[in-house]
C-alpha cells in the first residue's frame, strides 16, 4: 500500500538557522521559506536526490508544532510522509485494521495541495505518519 | 555534500509486531529480522521505491537503543541517515563548521558493510543524523 517516503518533516527552533545549516553546512538544496497560514507552519524544502526534507517552524499561536517545540526545545523529527495511490481506500483499509486517523477522518489538502491524512503515532511505534495521495 | 536519504530508522518496542504491521497494515516490502551484534540492534528492512525504513530493536543490554525506548516506550523515530561519497572530508568539513561528530570521530562500519558517523543531536536541530559513505 505505502509507495515512496515523500519526505521526513523536522520541527526547528530558529528556521532561518537550520536553512543556514544544511545549505552551507551539510551543503543541500534548501529552498526559500514559505508560510502554509492553513496548516500553521512555515516550511522550508530541502530536495534530496531520493526525497526532500522539511523543515518546520510554528506559525500563529495554533500551530500543531508549538506543543512539539515545547516538548522538545532543541527541535527533532516530527513526522514522516508515506505516499498512497488512493487516501480513501487507504484509510478505509487503515480502520479497518483497528488503528487511528488523526481529526476527523477525512483528508485534508496538505502543503503540497494533494490530499493528506495522520495516523495515531500509539498505534505505530511512536511515529507520527503522514498518507499523502500522489 | 548530503546526497540520498539512505534510510529513517525507528526504534521499535516490538520487533515482530512493528514488521507484521508495516506488512499486512501498510503492505510494504518488510525483510527478516537479522542480527547485528556489532551494533547491538537486530535490525528489519523495509524497502521503500526510493529509500528504506529500518526497524531498530535492541541486542544485548548495551544496546544503543536501549535508552531510547527506556524514555520513549512506544518508540520512535531514532535516527535518519544521508549519504556522502566521501566520509572522511564530510567530517572534516563539519568540524570546521563547529559539528560534533558523536564517539571517537573516527569512522565505523555500520550495519550495511559502509562506514559512517554519526553527528551530535544537539548540533542538527534534536535530529540524530547518520552520515554514511556510498
Amino acid at each position: 500500500m505505502i509507495g515512496r517516503l515523500n519526505h521526513v518533516a523536522i520541527a526547528v527552533p530558529d528556521l532561518t538557522a537550520a536553512a543556514a545549516q544544511y545549505r552551507s553546512v551539510l551543503g543541500a538544496d534548501v529552498g526559500a521559506p514559505q508560510d502554509e497560514p492553513d496548516h500553521g507552519v512555515t516550511v522550508v524544502f530541502i530536495t534530496l536526490p531520493n526525497t526532500k526534507i522539511e523543515l518546520l517552524y510554528p506559525l500563529g499561536e495554533d500551530s500543531p508544532i508549538n506543543g512539539f517545540l515545547a516538548k522538545n526545545p532543541a527541535g527533532g523529527i516530527h513526522h514522516i510522509c508515506y505516499e498512497v495511490d488512493d487516501i480513501l481506500a487507504a484509510r478505509d483499509r487503515l480502520l479497518g485494521e483497528g488503528a487511528r486517523i488523526l481529526g476527523s477522518g477525512e483528508p485534508k489538502i496538505g502543503a503540497h495541495g494533494k490530499p493528506v491524512l495522520f495516523l495515531h503515532p500509539k498505534d505505530f511505534n511512536g511515529c507520527l505518519i503522514e498518507l499523502e495521495q500522489v
